[in-house]
C-alpha cells in the first residue's frame, strides 16, 4: 500500500489522541513515526505503532510523565524520564544537550527512567539538521549472548553519529544495533525462505549458521565483529547506566515493562562551529566521500554507500511512488 | 625471552635518547611502550619501537614538538601535535580533556597534525586511573575497504571506551580497531600455518575467506559486521577531522609521512561524580559484570570476558614468569 506522508501521519495521530495522548504530544510522535517510515526505517515507524498503544495500555508508557532534572553541572545535565513516552523524552534531551553545546561547545545529557525510543536516528539527525554533531546511545534488555556464552545478557544498545552536512540533501550519520542482523530482519528472511547473507549467529547446538530460524529458536543472535561487538555492547550498556544514573540490561530484565522500558540513554552533542569553520567541514565532508567512492566496486556490490545515503534512496521513491505501508500493518493501525 | 619491566624499559629508553629525545620524553616513551607490553599489547609496545626510531630518523616525527593551542571555547580546546611523538601528544591532549572535564564535567579536545599514538588504550586507562569515562578515536591512513569496493579507503580508526573502576584491579576498557583483524593477526596466523578463527577478508577474487595469506596478497581486510563497521570507520574518520580541524584518510594517504602521520584524534572524557556517587558506579559494575557472566558457557568457549579483562591474565603471568619479549625484537631494540 503507497500513502501521503500526511495521510500517515493523521492515523497515527489519530490513535495516539484515542490512546489518551494530548494533541500536541500525539502530534509529535505520530510525526516522528511517519518520518522514520518514509526514510525506509518501517521496523520503527508504522510497523511500531501498535506495539506502543499496547505499552501504554499495559502501563508500560506514561503518556503524561514529563522529563524532570535530576542532576546538573557544568555542561552535563541528568534527566528522570518518569517513564514517559521514549520519543518525547529523547526529544527533550536533544534539545537539552544541543542548548549545552551552544554554551559549552560540548554538552552531554543522561537521560534515565525512560522508554523506547523508537529510531534511534530521529535524534542525531534532529542535531544534525540544527548544525551540531550527535553521538547517542540507549541500552536496552537483554538480548544477545556475550562472546563465550549462549544466554542473551547483553542489549543490542543501539549507537548513533551525526554530522550535520548543510550545504546538501545527504543526511551523513550511522545509526546501528551491535547485533549483525535484528530478529526483525531474521524472520523477514526465513519468510522468505532465504538464508542471510552472512552468519548471523548460532544453532541449539552451538554451530555457527546463516540460517535466520535455526537463530530465532536458540535466540543466538551474534554481535557486529564477534568478541568486538560483544565488547562494545557491554561498555554502551555500563556508560549508559553510569552517565545517567540510570539503569541497565541486569535491572531492565528484571523490570519487565517491555523493550526499553526503564532504559537509560546518552545524547553527547558538539557545535562543530567551534572546531572547523562551515567551509571547511563541507570540503572535508566532500572529500571523505569522494575518497570513499573512489574505490572500485567489489565483485557483486550494489555500490558503495555513506552513511545514512540510503535515507535518501526511500525517500526519493516515497516521494516518486507514496510511502510503503505493509497492508496488514496499515489495516492494524486503522483498527485501532 | 623474559624480562622485567624496568630491563625493558631502561633499554627502550636507552633507544629513544640516543634518537636524539630529551630524557624527560624518552622517559614517558618508554614506559608507555613498556606498559603496552607488560599487559600483552606487544604489537604497539616492544614491537613497534624499531619503527617509531625510523620515523624519527626519516622526520615524519619531531620529537623536538610541542603540542599547540589553537582553538578554545568552553568545555572544547583543539590542538595542532605539531607532527610530535604521538604518544606525549595524546597524553597531553588526554590530560587537557581530563582538566576541562573537571570544570565542566565532559570535555572535548581535538589533537589534529600529531602522529602515531602506539595503543590507543594508554589514555583510556590514563584517564580512567584517574576517575574519569573516556571515549576516544583516532583516524589512520587507509588500510581496508569499505563495503561494497576492493580498494582501501577507509582506516582501521581505533575506538576506545574506558571507564573507572577504582575498587578493583580489573581494567573497564574497549580498545578496538574496526577491521576484524589486523595486518599482524594475519601475518601470525599464516606464519603458524592456521586458518583464522572466523573469515576475515576477501581474497582476489571477491570471494570471502578465512585464509589469512590470500587476505594479506588482496589487502581485503573486513571490517567489523560488514557495511555496519564500514560505516562506522568513516564516521570516525570524518569526525576525526571535523572535531580537529584537521586531516582525515584521503589527505592521510597523500602525506605519505607514514603510518598515523598527521592524524586527528579526538578525546572526549567524563567526570562520573557529576552523574552518579562512587558507591552507586562500583554497584552499577559488579551488576553488569555479574549480570554478563551469568550466562552459561558456549560450546568450546574459553570464557566470557569483560573489556579489558585480558590485561589482567597478561599481567599476572609476566609477574610470574617475567615480561614476554620476542628474542628477534630484543635483539633488534639492543641493537639500535
Amino acid at each position: 500500500m503507497r500513502l501521503t506522508f500526511n495521510e500517515i501521519k493523521a492515523e497515527i495521530k489519530r490513535v495516539l489522541i484515542k490512546a489518551g495522548m494530548s494533541e500536541e504530544k500525539a502530534d509529535i510522535c505520530a510525526r516522528v513515526h511517519t518520518e522514520s517510515t518514509y526514510d525506509g526505517i518501517y521496523s520503527h515507524g508504522t510497523n511500531r505503532v501498535a506495539r506502543f498503544v499496547e505499552y501504554i495500555q499495559k502501563g508500560w508508557v506514561d503518556i503524561h510523565a514529563e522529563p524532570t532534572l535530576e542532576k546538573e553541572f557544568g555542561a552535563i545535565q541528568v534527566y528522570n524520564g518518569n517513564m514517559g513516552p521514549g520519543i518525547l523524552n529523547a526529544l527533550y534531551a536533544t534539545d537539552a544537550a544541543i542548548a549545552l553545546a551552544k554554551e559549552y561547545g560540548i554538552g552531554m545529557v543522561g537521560l534515565k527512567n525512560t522508554t523506547h525510543w523508537m529510531r534511534g536516528g530521529t535524534y542525531g539527525l534532529h542535531a544534525a539538521k540544527k548544525g551540531y554533531i550527535a553521538m547517542m546511545w540507549t541500552n536496552t534488555e537483554s538480548c544477545m549472548p556475550p562472546w563465550g556464552g549462549k544466554d542473551c545478557k547483553l542489549g543490542n544498545n543501539p549507537f548513533i553519529m551525526a554530522l550535520p552536512n548543510q550545504n546538501s540533501h545527504l543526511d551523513i550519520q550511522l545509526d546501528m544495533a551491535i547485533s549483525q542482523y535484528s530478529y526483525g530482519k531474521l524472520q523477514v528472511t526465513r519468510l522468505a525462505g532465504e538464508k542471510l547473507p552472512f552468519p548471523g549467529g548460532f544453532d541449539e547446538n552451538g554451530k555457527i549458521t546463516d540460517n535466520p530460524g535455526a537463530i530465532e529458536e536458540s535466540r543466538r543472535i551474534m554481535p557486529i565483529g564477534f568478541w568486538k561487538g560483544s565488547s562494545f555492547s557491554f561498555m554502551l550498556d555500563i556508560l549508559g547506566s553510569v552517565l545517567t544514573d540510570g539503569i541497565g540490561a541486569a535491572d531492565l530484565d528484571q523490570k519487565g515493562m517491555g523493550s526499553c522500558g526503564g532504559a537509560s540513554q546518552v545524547m553527547i552533542v558538539i557545535d562543530p562551529k567551534r572546531t572547523t569553520s562551515k567551509e571547511g567541514m563541507s570540503e572535508m565532508i566532500d572529500k571523505a566521500i569522494t575518497h570513499l567512492k573512489s574505490s572500485a566496486p567489489a565483485e557483486n556490490a550494489n555500490g558503495i554507500l555513506t552513511p545514512g545515503e540510503d535515507y535518501g534512496r526511500f525517500r526519493k521513491e516515497h516521494d516518486e511512488q507514496g510511502i510503503f505501508v505493509e497492508d496488514s500493518v496499515w489495516e492494524e493501525i486503522l483498527s485501532l
